[in-house]
């Protein structure tokens, strides 16, 4: 008989095919040496951690008290890291944060976790726009929040502000945002965000209760051609940030990011107790020790993501001049071309067989796309090429 | 109106409580000076961590590749750190665990609440020992389980496996142990867990499905006395270990500790998919990087106990010369003595009068007792006595 949860069964099911998968690029490595495998299935920053953190980490453990580096603290962070943080948000944002408007997280995956703990009653709505990270429907169903999708302008990949209003019902608790988006590489620019605004707005004063947005920034520093991504609490009030260091500092494994929790939102001083109670209920505890100390030290470092540039510019050229169809993204490590031939999971299947290793829009809920990871090295990118030529003609053929 | 979910707004009721006493400890530190505050309501051990684990750190920085060291590995934890402790509990155990038994969490917090997350169904029942670590309760919750609690002999605190027994229902998935105890420190001998091995292998033929026992292990290294805590996977197959490095090494706020899923254990397999998984969807993604590998150089290291053994000896003398009762705890940090006059909230109220800072035993869902954590200097403990004699008599009188 089976011991799992019933939940779980569903999960690891799904998550076989993608294990699959990932065996399947190893047996290819194994068989074919890795050098010709183009494996562009996962978002691993290959971008090594920014070379402050080490001076960090060293810098702390020669000069703090190890019962005080490695200790337990408030469930929300320590506080002058907290503080450290809401200045260097104030600084680049124009905000008047303070450490009350701060929680330390086990990264952007236990801010989002922590948020939705706080906020969701079973069957609470929470929408999400398609294309979207797929954990985001993990996440809500932990709090057994029902997931509502909401689409996106396939010209843009930017949301779609009619068919979002058509999507918030009484039950609707909260949105989720993503920019630099995965696995779209789309950011929301100001005029986009000021109509979702509007919507929110108007649809709190319908119903007569918040909808908060929650704003998932993993790919906040990551963004290209001068673009900066917008604030998002500057232009809807009830607004979380969940932020990470995975991607900025290259730090993915280290699980450390944040929440902002502006002073001015609904119920600020339950919610803000709410968060660092969830915090400990999760089983989170707290942000590990040492590196929300690193946080603090390196909160206005970023690692130099010109090798993402070059990989993303060879690659959308190279790839449209083969035929792809893809909208030029403007941030995040993804690239979200349309499947020659329309059927995503034939697509990838194909391309493996030319050693590439893709990800199915399907596993976003938008099948006919698929993500490219190029945060490779820029020799994988100009090795690929004439695989994705290859895949392309088989497909159209 | 408020924003927070129902199951937050009593969290965040009942732990404003815990902030409220925590708040007063702070306050009276300002008013008194933190000298003359005893303060024993905080698990936080007091001993510093483990000297190796700076050299430990400082040897990874130098050593290993920091995009290995900082990055994504499998959800589970990296495989060579899995291998390495795996071989750690072989030597010390006598089993045969390889990589495949070891599941890298956030801690115990985190290894529990992965393992309810694999294993419970909405409605399932999960049974603990009162008095009983109370975020248990709240854990079982996350995953809409039932905590049902079973009574311990309250001579010795060790499981009543008669009340056990009539407490397993159709619906029992888990039992929850905790050994060494915290709140009261005792640590369960090969007699009783045998005797407990007993009850739940008969329950499990009876309703014809497995019951798990969880052994939540964070003070698995703090014993006294030459005493030994048996290895539960050695009498109870279905047994999964949750162990933390909070307490050993002196490492709480790194959030790191692993799960031992035994293979002779019901669905070995897709119990250890389901882990994997769960760890992933539940927002940790993975064990923190670097303190994942430094676990593995510090695998067989432990903190010097004697500092806690020297607070107990004089403690448990000096309180019981005074007249308190108390059973004499094995293990972990905590004193459990019976509250003076009965009521155990009247009492630390009383007791805060005299700078006394002490938990109810009703926050352990045992009234008329009181919890002590010892973790904290030997001069606290022995300026302290004077209070805990005025207290007694005033309590008493």
């Amino acid at each position: 008989m089976s011991c799992i949860s019933e939940t779980m069964k569903e999960l690891v099911k799904n998550s076989s095919g993608i294990r699959a998968m990932f065996e399947e690029g190893k047996r290819l490595a194994r068989l074919r040496g890795a050098e010709n495998v183009y494996d562009f299935s996962l978002g691993n920053p290959s971008a090594p951690p920014h070379e402050d953190v080490k001076a960090a980490v060293t810098r702390i453990l020669n000069e703090e008290s190890p019962t005080l580096v490695h200790g337990y603290m408030n469930n929300s962070g320590f506080e002058d890291t907290r503080e450290k943080i809401a200045q260097s948000v104030n600084a680049e944002f124009g905000q008047d944060y303070g450490a009350d408007n701060i929680v330390m997280t086990c990264g952007a995956a236990g801010a989002l976790n922590v948020t939705l703990k706080a906020i969701i009653n079973p069957g609470d709505e929470v929408i999400v726009f398609s294309p979207f990270f797929v954990e985001y429907a993990y996440y809500v169903s932990n709090f057994n929040g029902v997931t509502v999708e909401s689409k996106t302008d396939e010209s843009t990949f930017l949301p779609d502000p009619e068919d979002l209003e058509s999507k918030i019902t009484s039950r609707t608790k909260a949105v989720i945002l993503n920019s630099p988006n995965n696995p779209t590489g789309a950011v929301y620019d100001e005029k986009i965000l000021k109509r979702i605004a509007g919507v929110l707005d108007a649809k709190q004063k319908e119903f007569g209760r918040p909808i908060f947005a929650l704003s998932d920034e993993p790919y906040r520093k990551i963004a290209y051609d001068g673009v900066k991504p917008p604030f998002i609490p500057s232009i809807y009030r009830n607004c979380f940030v969940a932020y990470s260091y995975s991607k900025a500092l290259s730090l993915p494994g280290e699980r450390i990011g944040y929440i902002i929790a502006p002073s001015d939102m609904d119920s600020f001083d339950e919610i803000t107790c709410a968060l660092n109670v969830a915090n400990r209920v999760l089983g989170y505890v707290n942000a590990p020790s040492l590196f929300q100390r690193v946080a603090a030290l390196c909160r206005d470092t970023a690692i130099d993501i010109s090798v993402y540039e070059k990989n993303l510019s060879f690659l959308y050229s190279a790839l449209t001049d083969i035929g792809y169809e893809c909208v030029k993204p403007k941030g995040a490590f993804y690239l979200f071309p349309k499947a020659p031939g329309g059927d995503d999971l034939k697509f990838c299947a194909l391309a493996k067989e030319f050693m590439l290793l893709l990800v199915p829009g399907t596993a976003f809920h938008t099948p006919g796309y698929f993500r490219l990871a190029y945060c490779v090295s820029y020799e994988t990118c100009v090795n690929s090429i004439d695989a994705f030529r290859k895949a392309f003609d088989r497909a159209v053929s």
